[in-house]
């Protein structure tokens, strides 16, 4: 029997996060002032992010020194395990290997945390003690909590209300933590206050959630604000992930000729994908990289690569990136973390450079492959990660047809165990597929910002 | 920095369970048949159990290899970490050394997958394609249900109604694991035909549940019955856990002056425990072994050590065991999986003969104590399995206290994750304690069988 789990030691760990502007053909425009619509500059960003992320978000340096203290934190969860899934193989009968990185045992069951640390980290070298931040179903509430916590840090978390009185486990998280969690829109700051007078039975948006949290960052000294994917620091962060996968593929005596992870903002399959993307542009290995997405918030597959604002009210810098529209209001799907209209500028570019590829799949068959993977592995899966399930298996089927041994790597980015509901309404028949009709998409483009 | 998490290779994995019944000074008493009251045969039991099953029940061989079919599964989580709680130690303040073994990484969420896979693997080796059981709050259904859908097996789960109604969460993962999960009392069987036709609005108990799942396992020869907890054979398998921990205590180079887990039927506490009890007794290692147990379902610290039955209505056979009487009915804890009025016969026989020890805890102090674990550590853990850590936190306090350095160890059963409601209502001052009040102790226990 050979290991199912293939494992590092916490001295194996990485030292350096891997950051992937040194080695872009192309890098991404500049973020511009929503206001003037010139590049952002250090000092628009400093009132509400620290100068470490700052210099984070704009660097070339190849490798960046993970600090010892992030480094110590990580050591609770990682290094992640590498599995193969013989099991699912056998199921499929496909001569693939199928491995996949399991980043859901982090005690925030989710990738999020690997961002979440230094995030707190670099904020609490500068002074910092209070950390704002919005939270839709609660994964990157849950991480930014923890992360708070270990660092003696208050965290204020706005959570969508809707999602506040309908998902109470991942609030209880955030406050067996520490974390204040409030309901958005609230009577506590001025935006909030806007909206409830327009409608006080608002259900809230991540965009009205954004605009609380930054508001009193903005306001307050010795408050910052932190964002859980888009921004180029976040992505950097998450190479761990790949890192890790690479060392351990490597233990396996194998290397992906496939590598998939789930894309919403994109931190996590960034995460995955941007180190093997380094083989690919220096090394010239031949690795495809592909970004699995919901079909009915498609906004690699089928959006515009344009400026467009991060939040709804467009109060964010504008980005360059594939959007959907900021006006775009993705249905309500089961994958809440993946309910986003643009995407990390990073990838947006790659995916532009024909350096990596992008997939969109039906929330239906993501849950199909969900329980067909968690009957032959055991793990209940996100169903933000079973669209790298579902497609790890398209794949395997794909070899199967070819007759080919491909091995196909994924990022298993976090457990289900908080998001069984979902389970339950596939399970009675009840769930549907969104495709996004054309009509709605050329309308949420036609109101793009205009440069 | 030295390591947080020690951790073995899959070779490093026991390849045998070990048997306490080979070095006990005292066996327990054999069990009695509930209408003969004369010690039960191997022919009284095979209705229901497997014949390997039932011989590991009996043998005194102190070595039982563990099947190769066993070991393949037990690769998907196993070996389970042991980590170090450096931060809890320092949030202590303490000189002691707390170490724990984390068992709720298996994808069942706790150490009840050790024994659901040997038994589902032993009865399918005898041609049984089908099993029942019970469940209350669903952590042993959901392991069933699990290594059942590994073996290719059916399994049908009577679950107590009310928790069936109000703990949706463990039902649902049963079902994604393929499992029939029924609301108990059903009208499927005599057992609970007859409760229904009594008061059709019975919120069931585990009792009534364990009636309907033998009743059906009796009557078909395709099907038998399998127990999580109290018998001989369910300690046996979970001695994994010790045995991996004492591997790794050594590569730590550090052993334990106390071994701590909770007890409910006592699976989790002998798996820990046992293989250190062999140190204590045939090595003469100087170890303490304390059972954590609810202050409102004092078992082993204000039980008596008789003869009782194992269900409420009278239809298991009869163990020598700690009991607090089979028609004492626990309050409501949250502690689900402690809510047992007996508890292992050979747990029950160790303590009797002085070789471990029992403490009790108030449901509030635990709670206490596993927000403390949760703010050092990461892990939310189960209700259940904070009993031990509130105990390793009076012990290390005890410790600082001495003045002195002690090792100490303690079983993390599982996580709390679908247990989160039971958090929220401590956090918001509501949760209560229910010590148990000698007169209802001395009533429950005034009715116990005459032997």
């Amino acid at each position: 029997m050979s290991d199912v789990k293939i494992l590092l030691t916490e001295k194996e760990m990485p030292e350096k996060w891997y950051n992937i502007m040194a080695d872009m053909p192309n890098l991404p425009k500049p973020p511009l002032h929503p206001a003037t619509k010139q590049p952002v500059g250090p000092e628009d960003l400093s009132a509400i992010f620290p100068m470490e992320l700052i210099k984070q978000e704009v660097t070339q340096e190849r490798w960046i020194e993970i600090p010892d203290e992030v480094r110590e934190i990580y050591r609770l969860w990682r290094p992640s395990p590498l599995c193969r899934a013989r099991r699912l193989e056998k199921a499929l009968d496909t001569p693939a290997k199928i491995y996949y990185k399991y980043e859901g045992a982090s005690p925030a069951g989710s990738h999020k945390l690997n961002t979440a640390v230094p995030q707190a980290y670099f904020n609490k070298q500068e002074g910092i003690n209070r950390l704002t931040t919005e939270t839709g179903a609660g994964q990157w509430g849950v991480a930014l909590s923890q992360a708070c916590n270990f660092f003696g840090m208050e965290c204020k978390v706005y959570m969508v209300k809707v999602s506040y009185d309908q998902k109470p486990y991942r609030r209880s998280m955030m406050q067996i933590y520490g974390s204040t969690v409030v309901a958005s829109p609230s009577d506590e700051t001025e935006a909030g206050r806007k909206v409830l007078a327009a409608d006080p039975e608002s259900p809230g948006s991540l965009g009205i959630a954004i605009s609380e949290a930054v508001e009193v960052a903005a306001q307050r000294d010795d408050t910052n604000y932190a964002l859980g994917s888009v921004l180029n620091h976040v992505m950097l962060h998450q190479t761990v992930i790949g890192l890790e996968a690479k060392e351990q593929m490597a233990k396996a005596g194998d290397y992906p000729d496939i590598v998939i992870a789930c894309c919403g903002g994109g931190s996590n399959f960034s995460g995955m994908a941007f180190p093997f993307v380094y083989d690919k542009l220096v090394q010239g290995a031949k690795v495809r990289l592909i970004a699995a997405e919901p079909s009915s918030c498609p906004t690699l597959t089928r959006g515009q690569f344009a400026y467009d604002f991060g939040d709804v009210a467009g109060l964010t810098p504008l980005l360059y990136m594939y959007t959907l529209g900021s006006e775009f209001m993705p249905p309500s799907i089961h994958s809440g973390g993946l309910r986003y209209h643009g995407d990390s500028p990073l990838v947006s570019q790659l995916l532009h450079d024909g350096i990596i590829e992008a997939t969109s799949l039906d929330q239906t068959s993501i849950f199909k492959g969900a329980i067909l993977f968690a009957r032959c592995e055991g793990v209940v899966p996100a169903p933000e990660s079973s669209h790298a399930i579902q497609c790890a298996i398209n794949e395997a089927l794909a070899a199967k047809e070819a007759g080919e041994a491909r091995t196909i790597l994924f990022n298993l980015s976090g457990h289900g165990l908080l998001d069984l509901p979902s389970y339950d309404k596939y399970m009675a028949g009840k769930m549907e597929d969104y495709p996004l009709p054309e009509e709605i998409l050329s309308s949420a483009l036609k109101n793009l910002p205009k440069i």
